[in-house]
C-alpha cells in the first residue's frame, strides 16, 4: 500500500487505529480454545468485529511461532483474511546480514503478502536495505520502542549528546524515505515525540503502547500528528482480550469503537 | 546443554566448529529440490555428513521461515534430526517486550527443544529476560556483528569513549552470566576480541564470519581463546554451499573436516 493510499484510508474511515493480533490462549475463551485452528479462529472473529473502526492489523510473529507451523499457517490465513482494505504489518522485529534479511523480505512480502514489517536497527544498514526494495511495501524500524528497556540502550549519547535512537532515525534517512519506512515510537514516552518531529517531520510513526501499556492517545496526537496525520496507534491487549468470555468479540468492537471516536474528534 | 557438558564435548571431539544450516534452494542440488521436504532432506545428509567434526548446528530461521509453514516444520524436523550430541542454536536474532520475548523463549525452547536462541539487544532487559528462564537453555545476544552495517551504530560511542557494543557487553552481564549467555561476535573484526575479552573474559563467543565472508580462524584464536575454549566458530555457506552438485555432502564433509583439523592442531 502506498503512503497516498494510506492517508486516504485514513481519512475515509476517520480513524488511524492499528490493531494488534497477538493471541493470547490464556486469555482466549474457552469454545474458541476447542476448535481446530484457534489462532485463526479468534482472529477472524476480532477482524469481522473492528474492521469499521481501524485502518491497519497488526499481528506479532512471536503469537503464531510458539505454535510452530501450525501457528505460522494461521498466520497466514489471517494475513489473507484482512484482505485488502487495511494495512498489513508484520510485527516481526527481524534483521540479520544482507542475504539473511533477504530471506526474511521474501517471508513477509512474498511468502507472505504483508503490506510492512517490523526491523530491529542494531546490525544496520546491510540488515534493513532488503526490505526496502518492494514496490508498496514497508520497513517500520524500532526507534524509542515502549518497554522499561529501552533505557538501556536507546538513550545511549554520544560526547555531541546525540542518543542511539535519535543516530537510528537520523541515519536510516539515508536508506530510505517517507514513502517506503516508518519508525515505532511507544507511546509510553510521548514528550519524546517533540524531539523526534524535527528529525522525522514527515514519516509515519507506528505507536504502539497505548491501551495495556499505559500510553495516552491524546499526548501522542498532541506532538506527533502531522499534516499527513502520520500515525498508526496501536492497541492489543486493550481490545482483543479485554473480554475472555463468549462476548470477547463484541467487547473488542466497543474497545476499537471507544478509540475511533476518540480519533474522529481528533481529526476533525 | 550445560556449560560444562559444551566444554567436554568440545574436548571430546576436538573441534568447536558450529555448522550453519543455511539452506537456499538456489544452491541446492536438483535431486534434492525433487523431493517432498527438501530443506529437510538438505540438511540430513549435511549433518550425517558433518556430524563428527562440529560440536554445534545453527539453523538460520529466515531460510525456513521464507517457504511459510512448511519451512517451519522442516526446522523443528532438523532440530529433532540432530539429536542431543550437539549444541542446537535458533540463529532468529528475536527480541520484543517482555510478554512477546516470552511467546518467543516458548517457540524456540518448548516447542521446538533448542539449547540456544540468538537475541537482539535493541530492546534491553525486559526483551532478553525472559529467554533465561529455561534451565540449560542460553541468550546468545548480538554484540559486535560480522556485516559492514555493524558500523552503523554498534561503533556509536559515549562522551567517556564507550561504544554500544561494549555497553551491550557490560549492562547485560547484570542479566543473566557465563552459564545461560554467549555473545555474538563477527570474525571480521578479530582485533576487537582482544578488547572484547577484557569485558567477559569467560563467556563463550559465537563467531560467524569465517567462511564465505573471509574471516580467519587463526585471528580469532589468537584473541577469542579461553581456558574453556570459549569459541563456538560457525561456517555456513563455505560448507554446506561448497558444491551444489551430487557430491554436496561429501564437499561438505570435507570443508567441515579441513577446519576440524586445524582446530584439534589450535587445541593441542
Amino acid at each position: 500500500m502506498k503512503k497516498a493510499d494510506l492517508v486516504q484510508l485514513i481519512h475515509e474511515r476517520k480513524s488511524f487505529l492499528c490493531v494488534g493480533l497477538d493471541p493470547n490462549p490464556e486469555k482466549m475463551p474457552q469454545h474458541i480454545l476447542e476448535m481446530d485452528d484457534p489462532l485463526f479462529e479468534f482472529n477472524k472473529r476480532i477482524i469481522d468485529a473492528t474492521r469499521d473502526f481501524c485502518v491497519a492489523y497488526k499481528p506479532n510473529t512471536a503469537f503464531y511461532e510458539s505454535h510452530g507451523a501450525k501457528g505460522w499457517e494461521a498466520l497466514k490465513k489471517t494475513r489473507n483474511y484482512i484482505g485488502s482494505s487495511h494495512f498489513t504489518i508484520a510485527d516481526a522485529k527481524r534483521g540479520d546480514i544482507g542475504n539473511t534479511s533477504g530471506m526474511y523480505a521474501k517471508a513477509f512480502f512474498e511468502d507472505s503478502d504483508f503490506d510492512s514489517v517490523t526491523v530491529a536497527p542494531y546490525m544496520g544498514s546491510d540488515s534493513v536495505k532488503p526490505f526496502l526494495g518492494y514496490d508498496g511495501k514497508w520497513v517500520i524500524l524500532l526507534a524509542l520502542t515502549s518497554n522499561q528497556g529501552a533505557d538501556d540502550f536507546q538513550f545511549f549519547s554520544s560526547k555531541e549528546g546525540e542518543k542511539l535512537f535519535e543516530r537510528v532515525l537520523r541515519v536510516s534517512q539515508l536508506w530510505g524515505d517517507d514513502q517506503n519506512m516508518m519508525y515505532v515510537v511507544g507511546a509510553t514516552r510521548p514528550e519524546k515525540l517533540k524531539e523526534i518531529r524535527k528529525i522525522i517531520p514527515n514519516h509515519f510513526l507506528l505507536v504502539p503502547g497505548v491501551g495495556a501499556q499505559g500510553g495516552s492517545l491524546e499526548e501522542v496526537c498532541k506532538y506527533g500528528l502531522n499534516a499527513d496525520v502520520g500515525l498508526l496507534v496501536n492497541s492489543s491487549r486493550g481490545i482483543i482480550h479485554a473480554s475472555s468470555g463468549r462476548d470477547f468479540d463484541e467487547v473488542a468492537r466497543a474497545e476499537a469503537q471507544k478509540i475511533a471516536e476518540k480519533m474522529k474528534v481528533i481529526l476533525s
